[in-house]
This record gives C-alpha cells, structure tokens and sequence, in this order.
C-alpha cells in the first residue's frame, strides 16, 4: 500500500517545511508515501466560500488515480486514539487497499462533490486546527501510527 | 486575566521554537501570556515512569502561585470545538479568574498529585500528540480563542 496526502495551498513558513519534510522523511522508512500541495487558486479573494471550495475540489480530483480510496480530514469526522487509527491504517493495509489518500481541505475545507468521492471523513480534533499546521500532525500522527503497527517505542501509552 | 502555559522539556528543535515565538507574540497583543518550559529531569532514564511524573509534578507546582486554576493538557480530559473552547475561556475571564494556568505534561503525562490540584482537564484530540508539537498546537488554539472573543477573521468556520 502507498499512502498520499494531498494538501490546499503551500506551505507558507520556513518552519514548517522542515517540520513536515523531518517527518516526511521519517514516515518513508516505513511505507511509500507521497506529499501533494494543491497550488492556491488565484484571485480566491474575487470567489465565494462555496466556489472556492468547488475550484479547489476540482484540483484535488485531478490528482487522483482510479481505485485510490479517499479520505478526508475534517474536524466533523470520526475521531480516533492514536493505537485506533493504527488499527484503522492497519485494516486497509490487510483489505488490499493500494493507495490510501487523505487529503487535507482548504481554509473553507470541502465541497459537496469531494465529500461524494471519500469513503470516510477522519477528525484529528472537534477543534480547528491552522490549515497549514494541520500537515505536520497529521503527518507525525500517520508516522506515530506506523510506528505503533511495528511495535516501535515512539508511542509510549 | 493572565494565562500562563507550563510545559514539561525544552523545546528541542529550532523549527518548533520558531513557530512557539511566532504564536506567542501574536498571543501577547491579547493576553497577558507566559509560556515556563520545565527543565527535563536528570537521569530520567533510571526512574520508572510513575518516580518521572513525580518528578515533574513536584517541579510544575513550584511555578505555581496559590488562587492559579489549574487546567491540565490530557487527551482523555473534555473536548472542546475552537468556538467552544473560546466561550471556556470567556467563561473564565467572566467569572474572575486571575491566572488561568495550563499545563502539557511529559511523554507519560501526570502524577496523581496534578489531577488533584487541577480544577478540569481539556483534550486537544483523542490522538496523542508529540509532546513538543503539542505546544504549538496549544498557543495557536489560545491565540484562535481570543480572536474568536474579539470576532476578528482569523477562525472563518
């Protein structure tokens, strides 16, 4: 299996580059693993939420590949311990799933379309979280988690 | 009201100390606001982890000052939705509370002594965050809350 992570917009800080490129690099020891950034759409400022949305939505789509299994991150979603989403990851390695991709919304988050292609929203926290900090936990949360299938101490409870 | 935030550890990497300074002086045009890092313990290794939770119990209460309400970091305390969390505070600020002190523990989180002083414990996600991202994700949160009593743009959802 090959996990991709599709994220709306740049990263905009230095610091979190090398955050998320630390992690990045950490996670690939363990499975293939692909970060996408979205370019921003120009002149979002002239769009509305919901176009916004729908524009960036249709970027994301071109993305994807058919049979990649979707799964949106979105604070509405279910909720998981790490050691849970561990199991969640652990169940799509077993059932055959080739590529999992979870893709990280924009500030707006989702369109309706994109919420019709996902099988499962995911929430990292009922709180929001910054869209760009979002990418380094969910990143360092996708590396816990293959840390915790293999047995490994970085997990400690 | 001033809030203060106690973390267990220095914060040992550049990108995070970066991204920690960056929040916490937005934080600061709000907030009177304190971010202690609590020294690591020496030779922590040679303690079992209930003698380490000890440990930095007894150096996290020699920072505080009596009439401190005490609210600790735990991904088993109460979850809250930002605009939820920004009326916790709200609530705290109404109701006259002088210094509002939250607390991140170490890797293996608190001793019992902690959960009693403390008056409520708040999750950020049910997902065990590193504990140094953790100080990140929590002085965002903070500085969202605010910007959400004051109804300024930052939080759009």
């Amino acid at each position: 299996m090959t996990v991709k992570f599709i994220a709306v917009g740049k990263i905009d800080a230095e610091y979190l580059r090398e955050a998320v490129s630390i992690y990045k690099n950490r996670l690939m020891h363990y499975v293939p693993f692909e970060l996408i950034c979205i370019p921003d759409i120009k002149n979002a400022g002239k769009l509305s939420e919901n176009q916004l949305k729908i524009r960036e939505g249709e970027n994301i789509l071109e993305t994807l590949k058919t049979g990649d299994e979707i799964i949106l991150l979105d604070e509405k979603g279910e909720t998981f311990s790490s050691p849970e989403f561990a199991t969640f990851i652990s169940k799509k390695i077993n059932s055959g799933t080739k590529r999992l991709v979870f893709i990280a919304g924009g500030a707006y988050g989702f369109s309706e379309e994109m919420y019709k292609k996902a099988s499962t929203t995911v929430s990292l926290s009922r709180m929001t979280f910054n869209h760009q900090m979002v990418r380094l936990v969910f990143i360092e949360q996708l590396y816990r988690a293959f840390t915790i299938i293999r047995g490994e101490p970085y997990h400690h409870k």
